[in-house]
């Protein structure tokens, strides 16, 4: 199916930030994609405009209610020149699942990867080159009916903006601190853990501030019922490499199906390591890590792909795991994942998507 | 102190909707009051202006991080001329509650109430009179930096937005049905429950349309560890009538501290009846129930001063409340509080806040 997608092309083109003063999600590209929806009207009028401010009613519901889903995607430049995405239509199925979650109108997927093509092809010259560095791809939808009632909105925009992004671990990839979060916590079952919506991320600055203050880099959130399960770290998934073993915190109804998760599981099961998605208790970590058998720690997300861990701080006690220095399979799935995102190893998955785009610039 | 609070007219006011069709939250006011902050600079340059669109970098963190607090009071237009507020400062109070869980600045609440009360002056004409009538106050916070990094916002917008809104009884107070909610949580202690924040709400929605397809009006939510120890009722704080003593659940970390719950309490303990503020479980409630001593139950909030329960549904089966009718006590709490609020019953609490507005038009 082809959809009829509006351009307007900018007629003032920014400047190009340098490749190593790009950091993450500071600059913008020249143009933005477009869609309104409407009760009774469905979605319509995709367009591409020129990058640039969104005017709302200020009594707009995502102000004041929250309805709001987004999604966070990479475009990488590979060394032979294609353009190559990661396993894109699991974001627009994600997007819809909590789109789902936080009763917003389902988004048209088709519609949405033709449009973010299109947008791809018109600011393909901002997909920096530098190694490391890729265009990252915020795709995000917010409720725009100016009424103050608590109710499901009458109209939303369908937003994709572009930000050229740096390296993450321009000096080699690094362990963090963890700060395990004993007071605060991130959802619950039968909240909106499981969606990627905006009041998610609010919520965690505070416990993020009380781990920086503790010199950790994140928080290792626990389960809200039992205080005890882990759930996530920061924003991203976690993993463990225990007795030879990988777990990873089972898909409860409080944490995000991580696209990166499901990528380190299947290459796990590839490798013929076992993994187990499963309840984990902070106990059973420092049990482990007593009798020397948590060899591992890493963290999985698509800003990082992988983050390991080198310590754990809690109100129990530190541990330091691995010595704090990378493992050995967090640096094979980071090799592994890079390699295929960035187009330089084979992908038999079927992951990378490979951008038509005749060069545009 | 006084405030240099700069003033830009509307030049095209608008025609005021007739006030038997005013609804909730859908007409607005010619002006609203407007602050901005940044970090280094703090709050500044407040004004009024003509109530207009928003423009904000689609990058801002409102739309991706849901950095957002928000309050709701109301001016009531008393018989005799007087324009009054009721309790005001509480809800600036509670709106730096807020502002602290979510990780955003305070704001000053003596500037918030000058605002308030220059920009209530110069749309006085928008408070109608009809019975049950008022001005609806929505002040809120938004963060507006636009930047992907998950981190606290650097810049905000503080805002004061108003809506005539029509009587919330306009065919004399009824009960409604409520739904015993066992699926989906509302907030969990660690969480942002107790924040009057954006996302809070949109995570209701779906429980709410589970709500209203068994014909009930609102959720009765149940807390998120053990599922069964009550919480609020929709947005609204809630209270039991059980053997003669009044019940409503403590303020636990996951609801919030509402304003008229807290005006029904000192009522009540005015009125000498003993009050428990408490964990109180569904079942406790059933069970008084069933021996004949749940004589009555009524949700509390700004909106409705007073919402009385008529039935209870949940998946053990349904219970009537007082016969299904509005019960004696919730109509004494309604009667006095909302006249109190029009100035027609004194005021022994030092609740209201009149307006001093020179007539203008
Ligand atoms: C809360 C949360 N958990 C986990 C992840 C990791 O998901 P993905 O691997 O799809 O980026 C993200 C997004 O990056 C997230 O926001
Ligand atoms: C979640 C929630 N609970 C309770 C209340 C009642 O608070 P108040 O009495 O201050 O209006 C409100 C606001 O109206 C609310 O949003």
């Amino acid at each position: 199916m082809t959809y009829s997608i509006e351009i307007e092309r900018s007629t003032a083109p920014k400047t190009k930030p340098q490749e190593d003063q790009l950091g993450f999600g500071k600059h913008f590209t020249d143009h933005m994609f477009v869609v309104d929806y409407e009760t009774g009207k469905g979605w319509h009028a995709p367009r591409i405009v020129p990058y640039q401010g969104i005017t709302l009613d200020p009594a707009a519901k995502i102000f004041h209610y929250g309805q709001s889903v987004f999604e966070g995607l990479k475009a990488y430049r590979a060394e032979d020149g294609r353009l190559l995405l990661f396993r894109p239509q699991d974001n627009f199925k994600r997007l819809n699942l909590s789109n789902e979650r936080m009763h917003m109108p389902e988004i048209d997927a088709d519609l949405a990867m033709a449009g973010l093509q299109e947008l791809i092809r018109i600011d393909s010259g901002w997909i920096p080159s530098a190694p490391g560095t890729s265009l990252y791809i915020r795709p995000f939808v917010i409720a725009t009916e100016p009424s103050l009632g608590v109710a499901p909105s009458a109209k939303y925009q369908f937003l994709i903006i572009m930000s050229p992004v740096g390296a993450y671990y321009a000096e080699g990839i690094n362990p963090v601190k963890i700060y395990v979060e004993s007071g605060y916590v991130r959802a619950v079952k039968g909240g909106v853990g499981t969606a990627k919506t905006a009041g998610n991320y609010a919520s965690g600055l505070k416990a993020q501030e009380e781990a920086a203050k503790r010199g950790c880099a994140q928080v290792l959130w626990l389960d809200g019922v039992h205080r005890k399960y882990i759930e996530e770290v920061g924003s991203m998934n976690v993993f463990f490499y225990i007795d030879g073993k990988v777990v990873t915190p089972a898909l409860s109804g409080s944490i995000l199906d991580g696209i990166t998760r499901r990528s380190v599981i299947a290459l796990l099961k590839e490798w013929n390591i076992p993994v187990e998605e499963r309840t984990i208790s902070v106990d059973e970590l420092f049990e482990a890590h007593e009798r020397g058998a948590l060899t591992e720690a890493f963290g999985s997300g698509t800003a990082a792909v992988i983050s390991p861990i080198g310590a754990l701080y809690s109100e129990n006690g530190d541990i330091e795991i691995g010595g704090g220095k990378t493992g050995e399979l967090a640096a094979k799935v980071y090799d592994t994942l890079t390699g295929i995102q960035y187009g330089r190893v084979a992908d038999p998955f079927g992951w990378t998507y490979e951008l038509q785009v005749a060069a545009v610039k």
